[in-house]
């Protein structure tokens, strides 16, 4: 079925006008006409099956009928990327989407010499991707800050996997600021393991608890991080940093990577 | 360094002329000139410095130096992938080659249309990829086969994950012919944990052996599987089926996403 996102707030009996683009599509791409019956949600009050009551050359009309599912949102995972080029930056928001990220925030490094984005139309690749992915939520794509700044003020309950593809010393020792950084999928299990023993010191275990602890991952410009950055990133308490194999991968495909190692050890898959 | 595939012997002393694409982008688009180094790789013999010892109009001339690093090759991993649209196809081949796939074989399913495909083209985008995240060697690309084909000839020492994203019942047992998919980590896991106990049984376990068993991973076209067909792929015995999370992922997302958790696994990551 399709489904359409739309900022009306949804409850049975109620009309919803699709904006001009949406209602093109509906009509004169997808040939949909009077009766037909498409699902909504806004976000905030679940999926709704519409129908459509009215064709005229303006749009069109639906009318929301009864709830699919109730509100419901994926696990408390945030993307950091630095603004990469404009192909895969779309890549990899859309891809974000469908692997279930809340927010995208956009930084500059000092490596990153773009600092122009088009956020309304990465947002609309976000509510793109959510439409099809079958979410009922939409991540936020939030406007590019200095990588610098994110950090002063980031909330260090919320861990920061930081996926250091280059400059780790072959020889070196395992963890601490210059030991060598973990395969991500231990580096989660490992501080998923940490962290859940000292829960347990406090309170009893509890699942959702775990569950819930806040993530975000941060991904780098082409070039990478400077030996600088670097640096600062390991020397944060809610840093961990982590490997993604021997190869040299893209950005696009390190956050696809990283997104899915998260949700497979940590998330809802 | 920029890396170049070629397909002559590599040894010291001898003498390569790049093809013409490929010289335009060393002296054109890099702006290389004698005295310059690259390195070449051609899938045999290792990975070799070599510097230009000639530019003309008509193209270069490169002399090979000394050897860089020996011949390796990734895990044996395979990536079966039904025809899907141009720009996913392309996405997944180059994806599959960041991500140490040895091998991508094109198949027909019964929801897929297309099966016209520019095979030399594809083969193209699997050598710059190889050249751009640095291995040793390309996966080859197979011309199209109908599913059928290739799964009555499969060798059934290769085993086959089948990324069920459609039509389980979530009310069935797990496992089983008509049960429940496992995620997919989950499964590459029951299935390593059972390869092992059934090797020791036999013989001393030896991590060699559990490195070299081979795999490949099953994506299908955008519209899914026919009910027969994932009756038909459920009934192997070299099939193992699993899920890929609550979200529906478009191909060139789940090709990736299933490629990383087999890595992160089962790989050299």
């Amino acid at each position: 079925m399709i489904r359409l996102f739309v900022p009306n707030d949804l409850t049975a009996g109620v009309g919803v006008e699709p904006k001009p683009d949406q209602a093109r599509y509906l009509t004169a791409v997808m040939r949909l006409g009077p009766g037909a019956e498409i699902a909504l949600f806004n976000g905030r009050d679940g999926e709704w099956l519409a129908r459509i009551s009215e064709v005229s050359r303006r749009g069109c009309h639906l009318v929301v009928r009864e709830m699919l599912r109730g509100q419901h949102f994926p696990p408390d995972l945030e993307l950091v990327v630095a603004l990469v080029k404009r192909a895969p930056l779309e890549t990899i928001i859309e891809k974000a989407t469908e692997l279930g990220v809340r927010r995208i925030h956009l930084v500059m490094t000092r490596r990153t010499n773009s600092d122009h984005v088009k956020l309304e139309r990465l947002q609309t690749i976000a509510v793109e991707a959510a439409e099809q992915t079958g979410r009922l939520d939409v991540p936020e794509v939030v406007k590019p800050l200095k990588l610098e700044t994110l950090l002063q003020d980031w909330d260090p309950s919320r861990r920061l996997v930081f996926c250091d593809e280059a400059g780790d010393d072959p020889s070196a020792e395992w963890g601490g600021p210059d030991g060598r950084a973990k395969p991500l999928l231990q580096a989660l299990k490992s501080e998923n393991a940490a962290e859940n023993a000292a829960q347990h010191e406090v309170q009893h275990f509890s699942p959702e608890a775990q569950q819930n602890s806040p993530w975000a991952v941060l991904i780098g410009p082409e070039g990478g991080f400077d030996p600088e950055e670097r640096r600062r990133l390991r020397s944060l308490p809610f840093v961990t940093p982590a490997t993604l194999g021997p190869r040299i991968l893209r950005a696009d495909t390190a956050a696809i990577a990283a997104l899915t190692l998260w949700q497979a050890a940590l998330g809802d898959w």
